[in-house]
């Protein structure tokens, strides 16, 4: 344990006339000429990203921002309902959810990914049956340990999740497809060979294959889906305000309850 | 409480292939297409913002995601340092502290330009003296009641924030500068002349006011403040990761701890 | 602020061979001579109780810790269901619904007895018609303001609480039945001629008269109210990991989920 | 995903005129009757707890409790700073470092126990020396794997855990001195000749254990040492709203930052 009185940082700072941030003057160089997006990306990385890097940084928060209702914004709802003065409890109770069974794929899809091609040494030559070559033994060494390769599978969109070609092209266009997505696509294309069945790439996993492409730190990947959901659990409350299903849903259950009382 | 399994929502839905998102083609209309910003205003608001309105909102958020420590900063260093496992514990411990002495003046000065506003009717023909007389007004009530007005003074800041003037500026170039940018501006002006010293316009209040002229939700004013915060949150959980921090603020209050048993 | 690198605590500390609790040794002195609930107790208060405030403060706690599903026990249960890796997640999650609408009224019942008592003066010779009359103006004021009085009502037990009697006769038996108590109860006699109409004392409202006489801080009666409730959720998360009801839940949500897209 | 709208639950539920908890009768066989301690046990597993049981838990709880400044406590002063007005985000913020650093090696030790006995059959007759044998068996192993064993070793308490020879005392005299208890004790006298150097026995670890002697289901361990931790924090909040530290904490951390912006 340190002893040192000494809390260094790189966010900012302030003094009576100026707030640093990043080492640039919040006012005169970052309002209004540095989108929130880019903000996100700079002070996780403490790096301004390319052009490129921005938009597949962007497009995979939006990816994973919401769609619809998910027992994390049913918590969010819930919380809302019991405690309306308290807009952040009901915030983090939505985000608490954001743990392993959903919101954790995308980091663990890309750890798994930097786990595997940590191994390979330099892939920039790499060709498509390169990969495919890698993804065999990936998934083989996968299927012997009797793991899941996350990533693979999603409970709706048995055939295909919609957003992960599009994911694809957008980080082939904007030039940041790197050893991740190559990997992951390479996943795609050889894993029914060796798992004897086709699964669909799914939407967080891919999400989380450009988010390590792009260059975010692997070990805050989860947090980059909780900045997303952040936005969809305001929509939810935002709803809640408006046109409250809160109280429904409670109703529901509490109508429905079967108490049970355990043997005496 | 109501009766009906109906639970109703705007944000989006799934099928075995498509993703809705606001109406709209999750894959083919809105990834890529639509900043993280952007999508964060349509969701709170279910409508797409101007070209203005986004330009405000972005700089509302980057104005207000951070710049060093604060004690939601160290809330969520504390919490990571002791459950590295859980991000979203991290995150959420944080944003727990975005309650009324730091992130609610955001809110609170939307509300209270809101509410000042509300009786005026028609202020689309009010001249800078009209606004004036309007501040004048507000000032006073609040000062007979003894109330403080809410964005008025900073403990740093004392000479003024620096956020202000370039918020002001952002609002008018983007002509998103409406009736609480006008209200706080002429508090600015006035409150010398009422309360009888002169306070700076912080960066919380301007950011309020500028998220109320920009159309969002008086309700969820402090959502946004968390939003904003919430990528400030990753950015300190990134510098824990690299060279934490928590460790020595531990440290430090462990070893200056005096024990000061109650009596018997 | 402090300039002072001073943390004065008077709940404990270590050396290497002692842990000292509350001026005493936590193993020779504590560990199997006090209970968890007098713990707590003395924890919030510094005080050792009594005996009788002992038994009315677990009464209490009993009484608010849990008796089926709220939306705090589903937010729990949800959390769970996304993050059963994180119990503490699940937990603080529910306890964050310990808000306004649900779990406050234990504290906003003891806060308002609290201050409509601190005008009285001396009070220990008052008779029930004495208590009786100060009811009344309370009453009074409070429906000359528009105010509700919080602990009055119930949505189920609306012809009585069956907990209010018991929780009377056990601070009545322990001889800590004072004026919060004696003032609730003089509510409950004489509302109906003020008010127009009968109403049950609830159990959240007693609890929150029966902690204030049995002389913990008004300022943390939402704790004990918390306390109690973790107990509870302990309980609902017991149920979750043996025979889970959240992803029923999810799926009644999700199933019966109506998509009203926003105008485009 | 189940398709029934069906919520069974053994906690409790209400009619108009009475309230249910686990079986019985809360205002008339609860209220009174039962410790807020023993209502916990209660909820958690479904059975009345023996008196030992009971007595056991009761124990585990307060050595858990607190006992001065942890990163948690910290966490918990840091948000009540910022949000006075929400005690539940104090103690939730709180409550979320309660995970794999601190907390959480009571739930670790249960769990490595429980699965060390798995294998073991009947135990009920083994001696002292038996016990010695499994002990060096799951040292041996947990050495040739590089894994630590949870509950060996304090950073402070070096030559002893003062909590861990009462909390056995108190587990032999209440008669539930079983496998878990029997297996850590037997640890902490061999791992000497197995490690090579001599190590305490904790006082979390040793209260994982008590809990699993006493009958406390292993998932659930980390939510008692929560459940002890959420008297902790009132505790801490107590002391916070008549001398608050939290101002100080945040003055020296601020006072003492180094800003080290990142290379442009």
């Amino acid at each position: 344990m340190s002893d040192e009185r000494s809390y260094p940082t790189g966010i900012g700072t302030s003094t009576t006339d100026r707030i640093q941030l990043l080492g640039l003057d919040l006012a005169d160089e970052v309002l209004g000429k540095v989108s929130f997006g880019e903000l996100a990306y700079w002070l996780a990385t403490k790096r301004r990203p390319t052009p490129g890097q921005l938009r597949v940084f962007e497009a995979a928060l939006v990816s994973l921002a919401d769609h619809g209702y998910t027992p994390t914004a049913i918590a969010a709802r819930m919380t809302y309902y019991s405690a309306p003065e308290s807009i952040q409890g009901a915030i983090a109770s939505g985000l608490l959810g954001g743990g392993s069974r959903f919101l954790g794929v995308t980091e663990d899809t890309g750890q798994f990914l930097a786990a595997s091609i940590a191994a390979l040494g330099d892939t920039s030559g790499y060709s498509e049956d390169d990969w495919d070559a890698v993804a065999r033994d990936v998934l083989e060494k996968a299927k012997s340990e009797g793991r899941k390769v996350p990533g693979l599978g999603h409970p709706v969109h048995k055939q295909g999740d919609p957003r992960t070609p599009v994911m694809f092209q957008i980080a082939r266009e904007a030039e940041v497809f790197g050893p991740h997505l190559s990997l992951f696509e390479a996943i795609g294309r050889v894993h029914p060979e060796v798992l004897g069945r086709t699964l669909p790439l799914n939407g967080a996993g891919v999400a989380g294959a450009s988010l390590a492409d792009a260059g975010l730190p692997l070990g805050l990947l989860r947090g980059f889906a909780l900045l997303a959901r952040t936005a969809g659990l305001i929509g939810h409350l935002a709803e809640e305000q408006q046109h409250p299903v809160g109280p429904a849903i409670y109703a529901e259950v509490d109508r429905n309850a079967t108490y049970v009382p355990p043997a005496p």
